[in-house]
């Protein structure tokens, strides 16, 4: 967890809304749309993301499509890094390299330029929510195969039931918020 | 245009690269990413996108899903207000609203959440690159639905040739970079 003060952490998960049998029945979906219509949250949740990594020399932000490109841009902005997009198959029009990763049922694949850092640079990656950690670990060994360092992950909530963190062994996770 | 000065108009500028063929042949791609990936140009572009609507008393920014949320995040934050997501069919859990519009061959359709902003809100729309507009003029439609008024809309490019802003006629239209 970041330092971020009580009152802040309260105000920004009051702004989580919950919507029931989202994407499909049974499910209970933390929709994060009313926490980022909000300003003041939209900045505070950007700068408490950012905030464990200002001292980790961070050369770049990676952001997961789609939620994790707004966040993850304000996060690069903070940071004052710039922003790399891993994106949905056929999306990157330059040259790529691509991962595919388990879902429940069936497989997803991810997709980054391969000229998106230089080897060796540090990179964080970001998302808006850690569930199952599957998306999050994909995109980790992606830009390893890159040669780029994920020196840790950073999100806005994490639903630790679901254990994403278990996938995550061994890296640094930093969450705003946590269910 | 905006007052940007002519050495970032032209640092900016520098940072496209032409894709060849993308999304199919014949098409030459103008890809953001390499200005994306410099944290200088990332600060910069989110600045200039805000500067021409910084007294424009804007309520909330939106941006079109997904390249529109990088640029229209940094916009948000520039003008200290939220930010709303218009997305592509099935992506928003809660209670929403489509518009369906036309493409070169088929149709397309974006979503937007019905309680997104309240009614009168004044709000930006946001997109990486106006091409033949349709997205856009889509997007504006959507919002005035919810009884929104659309200030005006902010691009990083134009793309003069593919004329988007006559679909967007009578609406202010600004942006960084033209080609």
């Amino acid at each position: 967890m970041t330092s971020l003060d009580n009152s802040t952490e309260h105000r920004l998960k009051a702004l989580l809304r919950d919507v029931p049998d989202f994407p499909k029945p049974g499910i209970l979906f933390k929709d994060i749309t009313p926490l980022l219509a909000d300003g003041d949250a939209l900045r505070d949740a950007g700068a408490a993301m950012a905030q464990p990594y200002r001292s980790a020399r961070i050369d770049r932000v990676v952001g997961i499509e789609s939620r994790g490109f707004i966040l993850g841009a304000l996060v690069a902005r903070e940071l004052e890094v710039g922003f790399i997009p891993v994106r949905k198959p056929g999306k990157l029009p330059a040259l790529k390299t691509s991962i595919e990763y388990a879902l429940e049922y069936g497989t997803d694949k991810l997709e980054v330029h391969t000229d998106a850092c230089d080897r060796a640079a540090r990179v964080l990656v970001v998302d808006d929510v850690l569930a199952t950690g599957g998306t999050a670990r994909a995109t980790c060994a992606l830009m390893e195969r890159l040669g780029a360092e994920v020196v840790g992950l950073s999100f806005l909530l994490v639903l630790e039931f679901l254990r994403g963190r278990d996938k995550l062994e061994g890296r640094r996770v930093e969450t705003v918020l946590s269910l």
